[in-house]
């Protein structure tokens, strides 16, 4: 193996410059030359290359964002497209290509493997963790304390108005941003996609109104999955509003989630991870992800992972609900019960 | 003197509990008791008044929001509402009162001093930083570096897929935090309030067009203030998307940048004008608001805060204006000329 | 069950709040009281006791440090504090202590367990992660942020100076901090206490000279682990200075690592813990410690946890060390081999 | 005017890449090439020319230490280097030089002047505050926020464990970073070089034993100023231990001051700053610094700004003496009084 190719796909993820650095310096360390394509796959097939060293990674961890830049390039499940990528990383006379990021890029990446003979290695780049076959992802973590840090900050307004939030998090399809960060928060309510039957209207505007009878002071937080509620929280909040009499105030964090310097563990993970992904490749593997599962780095085949669903941690939900519901239980109430 | 109150009233702003510690301490050092009224001129009204002592003070200016609760109460406007307070401040033998606040505030200030005999006092605290006669508020500063950071976090996904994101800022009708903001944050444009007349959209989209053409790997950042353009960022970015051919994405940071710890600067302000306040009152002043312009603390009639409009400062509109400029210079264009 | 009484004790770590809320929360849903003893061991000996309710936990989980305050009390060693502390457990009719905190108090609440006959557990809670039986302590991920953000700013300074940094982070008498710090940071070079043996000065400077030949312009990071080197880092540099002839910058970061608001990770772990720390009691467990491995909560007997060493993560280590070992090949040498 | 240059000089301070931003930016504008010199005068001395296009400007603003990089250049002092440094000037045919930095540098600057014939401007950025003829300088606002977050998150410690906490900030010689940070992180004690004479260990360990009198649960913070106390904070903590019996731990925050993000103060106080430094050369100025005095711009010779000695402001410090008195009066003391 003499030199590989990595790119950044998808969405970017903070963790992905870190996850870069340990690719090229320990493929340098194995004497493999190491080219990065802007843009992820759009950047293969229209041949953006930039030659990566050791010496340029020295402080990029520490930064946010991918400075490979990304793209969502739905273009790529053409079959030209991919034939276009081979092309090209064939003239570059690439043995291999690892690729950072989500469920989308991973289908990337496989559909390239059909027309293209090198080795093709996926990493977990996503702050959605909604990829199978690991435990967390690369950008999840910091994401999740973005997500809980502005919702700190809305708490004191919340807390000082004594108001009702709805406050919208990331997560595509899945519900990881929003448990975590509910939980950490301290939320009193949350809604999630893979909580089913999704509660009614009614019901969350009657656990809003026991809450303010025993609070009437205090603030409510309802942390809501993106892409659940249909016109989000802000037709939420109009719904919620009528069925209270109480005003709920419509917070969707947006882009902020994504952005940020990693936080340790996920520069920690990024570079555990792009080691590991070098060392596979000079074991001759192909069409896996490297993944954590249990505190140890796994292999898993790549179609697995965007093939099954991924679910939340059962114990974090229980917990979480099982924290909320103790809220409606006024100090005086629980003094006579 | 022998007793005064405190209310923080309106939107919470980072630095109102260091106003009150000071406010707390100074007026003890001089043997004047404090009592606090919870949520504004409503608490008065409803009497929700907390005794307020220098031991409680001591850890409370790190904090953000305000202890002592807000409301918006416009029913203060009415008459009545007005005698009602004047009568629970006389019970409580209040010899003056005095109200951290913006805008509407000092306006129920100003309608209280009508039907009330004890001096009143208003010390500006608003992120808005709106009220004329004084060149900052109390919150003003923080809110800006909260509206900076989050524009930093959105630069660096901007960056990385190399996005159009229009961000929208707070400050109701004024351009204060979508000035500093901007500047702070490099911003390729800006929409504010009092840049008359307003960009048309062919405009805008021009401006656009032509950075894409000069760096088309790039981000290109527009800070939009709130309450400007119909329908928000979210109509403002349809509406760009259709003109410029490429994808505005509406990003409005909403109620984050109200909460946070308050910044040096803000504490420092808040203890200024807290501790002058209280100074004010045993000079017998009332009717004013204590500000601080061109590093001196100033009193000024409360009338004037809100009757007078007050002005962006035009050198750093032009500073912003004239660094946006030159980014649609290419370094090819530039060295070719 | 009817009451149990909670401590914090030892360093304080952030997180501590979260779990005590999870712990009253817990409790109370299975109509269990709990009551919290102040400053640790100390405050059940001098019965510092105040009842904590559900209702005062809404927002703890927020906060760095300790509500329930810690402290250091080596006199809990002596048989006659011990059976104090279980004559005012018994005064107050409590069935079972759960004791937060590290090392030397585990030793603690085992000490007292031959004294006192109710049941007694521990949750680990200490920024050091030097307990046996468990992956992580609460606070641990929060020190390490800390740590990395204090060495992200030095960083600045340091290349901006071309400067060498010797960089002290705690830990006790285990470098888990340092390690993780190192990797998170990218520094250049890590001193632990359990690498051994110990490199001698010369290796030190040795390593020094080669990355400033091939990066003559650019910073170099060593961290090092507290009461590692004999006169800390300021004797090392004194030392490495006359070694290299270059100024080597001794940085202690100190006390600051151990504040700060927890992050999500610490929180979510800091609820689980004592969720199932009350569980644990419920179930009539006793002298053992709730911990997490591999992603499972896990009982642990307590005497395990302070007897047996906590190796470091033998990957990691690896993982730091190659990736360190790059940085003394110039891009210009790479070229040329 | 066809080609000026710019160098940041002395230690680093967060903002100076705003600065040379603007400086750039604001010079293209006028048809004005600009060439930096990395590390300060030993950059000029050693030719390490850089050329600037605005185009390389975009996203500097909004990191910390600075990207043209800085030193401490002692044997600039010499003629011999100042007419190097002139002789590299004139061969790159510069009309003028901006020097960011501070006193030291300023007085480099000075020196230069009197060998070189262009026109040198000085541009405030500095943590220290300390030049004379501005009210502020780049960087102190930030490092002002850094130092006060740091002894935020000491005083969660300090008031977990009831300690006494003498925290050591920058300065130089100067208390503009102590006294800020002193009034902004509500400390109980500041000791500043400007406080003549300085307190005997008899009084400030008196203030310590009245205090934990009134507060014995609570926390101690004295801020102390660098290179005021023989031995720094380490010896005062010796004496003052022996002194009140009460252990006093010594916390000196060190080198973390310096870096991190530029918040937005000092990133439009550079901006402004580096704006008016060409408009200054535009106007044919030469040796005087650009400074802010009461919200305005201003010019100042060169040689006044590090002739006279700059005050700390007499009003903040009355308020933080007032302030910190009051702590000493019990809340019971207070009501039997």
């Amino acid at each position: 193996m003499k030199k590989i190719a990595v790119i950044t796909s998808g969405g970017d993820a903070p963790g992905m410059n870190a996850c870069v650095r340990a690719i090229v310096i320990t493929a340098w360390q194995h004497d493999i030359q190491v080219i990065g394509f802007r843009h992820g796959f759009r950047g293969i097939v229209d041949d953006l290359n930039q030659p990566l060293h050791p010496d340029d990674m020295r402080l990029v961890s520490q930064r946010g964002g991918t400075f490979l830049k990304s793209s969502r390039y739905p273009e790529f499940r053409e079959v030209e497209s991919a034939q276009r990528a081979a092309a090209v990383l064939d003239k570059h006379q690439i043995d291999a290509l690892i690729v950072i990021g989500g469920d989308g890029s991973f289908q990337g990446a496989h559909h390239l493997a059909k027309y293209w003979s090198g080795q093709v290695i996926g990493v977990p780049g996503t702050i959605d963790n909604d990829l199978a076959g690991t435990d967390t992802t690369i950008g999840f973590a910091t994401a999740v304390d973005t997500a809980m840090e502005a919702i700190d900050r809305v708490r004191e307004t919340a807390e000082a108005m004594a108001r009702v939030f709805l406050i919208e998090v990331m997560g595509r399809h899945a519900g990881f941003i929003g448990l975590h960060a509910a939980i950490a928060s301290s939320a009193e309510s949350m809604l999630l996609p893979e909580l089913e039957p999704q509660p009614k209207i009614a019901e969350i505007a009657d656990n809003i109104l026991r809450a303010r009878a025993s609070f009437p002071d205090s603030s409510y937080v309802v942390v809501v999955s993106e892409n659940l509620w249909p016109g989000g929280v802000a037709e939420l909040a109009k719904s919620l509003s009528k069925a209270t009499g109480v005003t709920c105030h419509p917070c969707p964090l947006g882009h902020i989630q994504r952005g940020g310097r990693p936080n340790a563990q996920d520069r920690i993970l990024a570079m555990q991870l792009g080691h590991a992904g070098v060392l596979a490749l000079l074991d001759g593997k192909s069409e896996i992800m490297i993944g954590k599962e249990q505190e140890h780095v796994v292999e898993v085949p790549l179609a697995l992972t965007f093939k099954r669903d991924k679910p939340l941690d059962p114990r974090l939900v229980d917990l979480q609900l099982g924290l909320q519901g103790v809220n409606f239980t006024s100090k005086k109430g629980a003094e006579t019960a």
